[in-house]
């Protein structure tokens, strides 16, 4: 089960609400999918990402599929069970995991060659194989196998590259036969403006539930990575989702929302959490500063999240001081409810036809107040 | 606002059921306090103190004030609002971590001399001092500072650390002056039946609000403790609730309540959590056995904690493998409610007149189903 509807439209960009459904539930876009990498949301429970308002969460089919193994989790009963996670689960497909992890990456047109960053195991991971792992695991949404072009690349490369992806992209489309889950196909083409577009043209042309642009966030600059999104927005199907994958901070999403991107997903919150840096209305918090010692305010006034409800900055910079289990939990709590916020006040203001507005404004109180 | 009333005595043994209040609420006894060292029960939200049933926590008076002290936690608003916790609270006063954390110990008349085990610095704790900390953390509960005796002490040694014991426990009786807080008097007596005896009688001629065994648990035998524990006990007053301090485990406890202790604590049960060892109604569980691997039960299936609600002990077992942070906490939140929910059926059990049989009965079960 899965539709998605466009249900309004800012006049001033090209932002929009939308409204997925799956069979784990209503997801409103754009919105963001906090990262839960080995069948967790690090630090958090489920109770926790249900508190935090969060409908989505992003999973790592390559993980699982090594540890503890994608079959042990459909034999226990799949994923949600698994990870008694009652909303909707998307799975990236290993792709990116392959291109940063492994110590070992052989293409062929078949598929790839790769050794676990867990114990150097060889592995063949073909576009059937990723289907077939994300089926068993039996989550909501199902990502294309795709290359993850490295960066930087040569024009040569990544045309060849995106071509691959795109052969695979097809394959994937074929292997698919389980009801129930949407299949998202994976735009590449690197660097290059024209072979993003071009990629995202064959890609658009096979009839996918959803279109991700992959191969971002990379270590291209912020312009970089709007000029290629951007040259892919343009081709893409308006009436179907687009995630623009491993994006990014709170900035980055404003400027992405503009352009027409519905889902989001990004370790930044989590990990920075665990890091002690917090996100806040009023700019960043490096918890550990001392100027918070006595601090009796909470991490941000205008947050509902649990930590900024019940505890002070001084209580959370004394709990990672004394490197406290409960501080990376709270951190996390706090900074994901940040996003999930951030993404309903988006909706919002896209519903009102302010956002143009609302992202200037954003943008002006992060920089303003830059905090740490 | 502190106190305490016997409702219920077990014919066949010493047990007994009593109601305690504090200015935080209504504790009933036999009852384990989790411990709470930092300021936080390592791994839990006080929402899940909450969830599991806990009244009272213990935390630690030495480590508050050195890190983040226990002005700076006064200035705040004292130590419940700073940790977020509703319930009461009870501090130990610093003799045992002097004893167990300090490089440095020297003892004289009016107070110890000891290092900061975090950054060497010296400090001077009288029992002045010690009831000052208290009193400025503000906690519902506090402890007389004592000589925890090391063990093994001779009894020349022993016999004049317990005196020292003495002398402070009246120090801090005088010093003692805010109201609403309850003070506690310790025993010592190392591992001499005698000196048990006579520490026990010397401090019932204070009047404290409650009285605790302390010293124990150091190293001794099961049957020393015991032995030690009885010595005092039938001592000490009917109608104040008795304390036998960082004791202990389920079989501990089922022994010591029979001979009428009323208060526990002990950091067994957080501390086996974090290790990955499970304490069960059907025996212990070391969840990284591979034989838990595609084991869908929960850990216990007489628990009803969040854990065992909505988690199997495969998908603990791989959180465990994966070094994941919820495991903590998942684990955390299983070993104290099966503490708490143990204390629960004790207490059913002295209403009911059948403490002794529901004692071997537990008894038995642990040690035939000894699990890992």
């Amino acid at each position: 089960m899965f539709s998605f509807e466009v249900k309004a439209k800012d006049t001033n960009s090209r932002a929009r609400v939308g409204r997925m459904i799956t069979g784990h539930g209503v997801i409103d876009t754009p919105v963001f999918m906090p990262v839960g990498t080995h069948a967790t949301v690090k630090a958090l429970s489920p109770e926790d990402l249900e508190s935090s308002g969060t409908d989505v969460i992003l999973a790592n089919a390559y993980h699982l599929y090594l540890r503890p193994g994608h079959k042990l989790i459909g034999e226990l009963g799949g994923l949600h069970r698994f990870m008694a996670w009652k909303g909707s689960i998307l799975t990236d497909s290993g792709g990116f995991q392959i291109y940063s992890l492994s110590p070992l990456r052989n293409i062929d047109p078949n598929g790839v060659t790769f050794r676990s960053h867990l114990d150097g195991s060889l592995h063949y991971l073909t576009p059937e194989l990723a289907i077939e792992v994300q089926e068993t695991l039996g989550v909501d949404i199902i990502m294309c196998l795709d290359e993850c072009t490295p960066y930087p690349a040569d024009r040569s490369y990544t045309r060849k590259s995106a071509i691959l992806t795109g052969e695979w992209a097809k394959a994937c489309k074929i292997s698919h036969r389980k009801e129930g889950q949407a299949l998202f196909g994976i735009v590449q083409g690197g660097m290059y403006e024209d072979l993003r577009r071009e990629s995202a043209l064959e890609i658009s042309q096979i009839d996918f539930d959803g279109y991700a642009i992959g191969g971002l966030s990379v270590g291209e600059s912020k312009e970089m990575l709007l000029e290629m999104a951007h040259s892919a927005l343009v081709v893409l199907p308006e009436d179907r989702p687009r995630y623009i994958m491993g994006v990014g901070t709170p900035q980055d999403i404003l400027c992405c929302v503009e352009m027409g991107v519905d889902m989001f997903d990004c370790v930044l919150p989590t990990r920075n959490a665990r890091n002690g840096t917090l996100i806040t209305s009023e700019g960043k918090i490096v918890i550990k500063n001392a100027r918070y010692a006595d601090d009796n305010r909470p991490l941000d006034p205008e947050c509902e999240c649990y930590t900024c409800r019940n505890f002070s900055r001084a209580y959370l910079r004394h709990l990672f001081m004394a490197k406290e289990i409960l501080v990376y939990r709270l951190n996390t709590i706090h900074n994901v409810s940040f996003y999930i916020q951030l993404m309903r006040k988006i909706r919002d203001s896209i519903h009102n036809d302010s956002f143009v507005q609302f992202k200037m404004e954003s943008l002006g109180k992060m920089n303003l107040n830059g905090g740490d």
